[in-house]
């Protein structure tokens, strides 16, 4: 199987479908395929299809979700694009890093990349829910990028990265090896954590649940990891007596 | 001097104003601002100036030529875009190494990145003008890139390559040594050539001149060098008595 076909192009409640359009273009252009659309705000329309191009086939095939947590659900590994937050500052990576991380990742299973609305990005919950954050180096005076733009030069970068791999097989990384648990089951996890240490009276705001998020999210969990973690979470629930 | 504002992005007869409106939008994000446009087919537009958005200064301050010998006629490197096409084999060169090559020679001299026609790209002849052609990586099923995508993606490599050298002043190459004559030069030069081989019988069809550009644009003449084979033209032009 092609690593790039692992590859979901994600985009959150889209305002202008002229934008969808020119994304699925760019990521064909590219060899990406795979196009996801949270709530898009307006209806493909005809000149969407008609900046598609030869892309038409993309936006066609375009999986229509309801929320970003359904979208990422089957994803191991979960990118977002952001500009250089301060909090985030321990996750940015750069489209390079970016397009080598998602090509080696999409060996094991599926890579989401994903861009948030045109105005105002992604919002700091949907951040949370990524490993890593994406950020474009641009012009300090003005970092505009359009949104198709910025998915052209994500997807640029994947097939770059993907080119290198096939030239140099070697350098595939040990990551094989390693299993990652996906979306659904690191959301079991935050949950069954959040519900027990919430009877248990530690949890009593939000705050601790985000800074375990933040740190499980940056330690990127392998399944055993998560395995572990699990059964430390039923360990304590047999012991207060819920089992 | 910021070495970013000696590169010149060149546009060729583009039809769609949307197209210039965005470009100018891509470059200025990657922190470009010198736009040239060579007879564009229709002017530029409100669906222009709104797609340039915060990058209106840069489409109000482009500057239109006639023709592209014109356009880059102050440049010392011109680098073409293009199909992977055979006969360009020795010049083609990828994105990364263009950003590169342009950020180098941009220390002496002013740089232009160019780009064809919506539909057909560069004519064989402006193919000639150019010293480097620069190619996408595209998906060879579908390598359709929009213009304003391209300008894009060039711009960006462009960004790096600069922001590679900011970090590293000691990367810094030893052309900074070395001076090259401007287009114009080149094409007195050529022009001068073809003019007393033809008088010396020599050339008889648009071939030999055909080889020698290809010769002298891929060596990247020095101005010395330049000097050198225009005093060896004068000296057989002494003989035969033209002087």
């Amino acid at each position: 199987m092609n690593s790039l076909d692992q590859i979901q192009i994600i985009l959150i409640e889209t305002s202008l479908p002229a934008n969808i359009g020119s994304a699925a273009r760019a990521m064909k252009t590219m060899g990406l395929s795979n196009l996801r659309l949270v709530s898009p705000l307006n209806p493909i329309d005809e000149q969407a299809q008609a900046l598609a191009a030869g892309a038409k086939d993309v936006l066609d095939n375009a999986q229509i979700f309801d929320s970003f947590e359904q979208a990422i659900a089957d994803c191991q590994l979960v990118i977002g694009t952001s500009a250089r937050l301060r909090h985030l500052q321990n996750s940015l990576i750069e489209p390079r890093d970016c397009g080598k991380l998602a090509v080696e990742r999409a060996e094991q299973g599926k890579v989401a990349i994903v861009f948030g609305r045109e105005r105002v990005g992604l919002t700091n919950e949907e951040l949370l829910k990524c490993h890593y954050h994406l950020n474009f180096p641009t012009n300090p005076d003005y970092g505009s990028l359009n949104l198709a733009m910025a998915v052209q030069l994500a997807s640029y970068e994947v097939r770059m990265a993907w080119l290198e791999l096939q030239k140099n097989p070697q350098i595939r990384p040990l990551v094989e090896e390693k299993d990652y648990p996906n979306t659904e089951a690191l959301e079991h996890f935050f949950n069954h954590t959040e519900r027990l240490y919430k009877q248990l009276g530690f949890i009593r705001n939000d705050a601790v649940m985000l800074k375990l998020r933040r740190l499980y999210q940056r330690a990127e969990l392998e399944t055993n990891e998560l395995n572990l973690l699990r059964g430390m979470l039923t360990s304590v629930e047999k012991q207060i007596g819920n089992k």
